[in-house]
């Protein structure tokens, strides 16, 4: 009488602030492990196991992960979904929950992900960004900014720009777009790439802010990418500022142009 | 060598969240004390009172929050702007500070208040709006729901929507609008008065809700402010949906169409 197994994609929002990141791990709430805690629940007692597409780090935020896990339950999509949403806490949102072929792999199947980081630029300090941007306010060097970002695009080795857990051999990566906008008081980096190492957007944008404030020529992003040394970037950006906004698969339509200011799941 | 005695006027936006609202108290950090302290410790120590136009609850936000001090310092305002930037928690951010006319009273001068109440929509619950907006993604009866609004307007004995904490004799108030407005999914009621009672807005909230729902008749708000019965009305909706937008004083522009996505500092 044991239901079939199938696998189901869950798309995912988190305010990460008060998570270990993604991924499950002794010593505290990760996003997966509370996901996967509920899953089991809800559908006997098997522990579930959750692939997501980004490994967010602790604190940081994501209107568009995607994950998937194997469910052996007769409980269907929507009633899993309702059920779901009603055990989470209210710092996870499942946008939605389907089933798909079964060899779907949100991570492996995934061919291009957006981050986003976003500034908050008043004088004041916006208490309702505290938790979703750094504060900022200090005047920016636009020419020199834009020039050190078009120097990033491109298929190259990031371990310039890789943070010392990142575990992967392989750095090559190819990141198609890397641009600051702003509206009024926020602003924000958007990078989209076929796949990001570890912390390498939070350095990134160090490294920006450091080339913003005139503290750095633009040119230096070129040594750091050449030269592979992590010690010649800026630091880690605060990961609050952070958001996992969407991961592509093949057939998806391209990154659409976000609105600068925060958007609401819809 | 004494500085001579001035009056500054303070414009603050705060997440009330992990605040018990405006006013000091023995218990917890209000916004008031927070804020009472830092200028007291700037200004060499003489305890300073401030006057807030508006005394939000345990939990209540505020964008356009105005508060008055009495300060015997030489210290210029840019300077005490800086310094109390520098000192205050993200929570709390000085929009503007200046030297006012010495007679000016946030509280008594103030002629008109606006608050909005914000509702997420989104069936997921948007995690980024889990501090600020009350969840409730039912359907809503619109027509009965503008109803019920209508029915507001006008200058009334209030008691009706007044908390048990009220200790005002006269609850004679003018409501002046009373709206609700969507865009995708979020949703914000907005309330506009020459004053309001203790948990007044949040009372309001709570049975034009109700009627939102299909529970209750739009013709049941009259019957609540004739009868001038608490009991009558519906419950008190959660304090993290409403913000303290604007108080406007003699001279002010009237209050602009504020954008429903929570709108950002500028």
């Amino acid at each position: 009488m044991s239901a079939e197994i199938r696998r189901i994609r869950l798309d995912l929002a988190y305010d990460g602030t008060d998570y270990l990141g993604w991924q499950a791990q002794a010593g505290g709430a990760t996003v997966q492990g509370t996901i996967e805690s509920a899953l089991t629940r809800l559908t006997g007692g098997t522990k579930v196991r959750l692939r997501g597409a980004g490994r967010t780090d602790t604190g940081v935020h994501a209107r568009g992960q995607v994950a998937d896990a194997a469910l052996a339950t007769r409980i269907s999509d929507a009633e899993l979904l309702r059920a779901l949403r009603r055990m989470l806490p209210r710092s996870i949102a499942v946008r939605s929950l389907a089933t798909v072929d079964p060899d779907f792999d949100a991570r492996r199947r995934a061919i291009e992900k957006m981050y986003r980081y976003r500034i908050d630029r008043s004088a004041a300090g916006d208490p309702f960004l505290a938790r979703f941007a750094l504060h900022e306010a200090r005047a920016f060097d636009r020419p020199r900014l834009d020039d050190a970002l078009a120097r990033l695009p491109g298929r190259r080795d990031w371990t310039g720009f890789a943070g010392a857990a990142c575990a992967v051999r392989n750095r090559v990566r190819t990141v198609r777009a890397a641009r600051y906008d702003e509206q009024g008081s926020e602003g924000v980096f958007t990078f989209t790439a076929d796949g990001f190492l570890n912390h390498m957007v939070r350095n990134l944008v160090g490294t920006l802010l450091e080339v913003a404030r005139g503290r750095r020529p633009p040119e230096s992003i070129d040594a750091i990418l050449e030269r592979r040394r992590r010690a010649l970037a800026g630091p880690t950006a605060p990961a609050k500022g952070l958001v996992l906004e969407i991961v592509r698969y093949r057939g998806d339509p391209p990154f659409p142009d976000l609105p600068i200011r925060a958007n609401p799941l819809v």
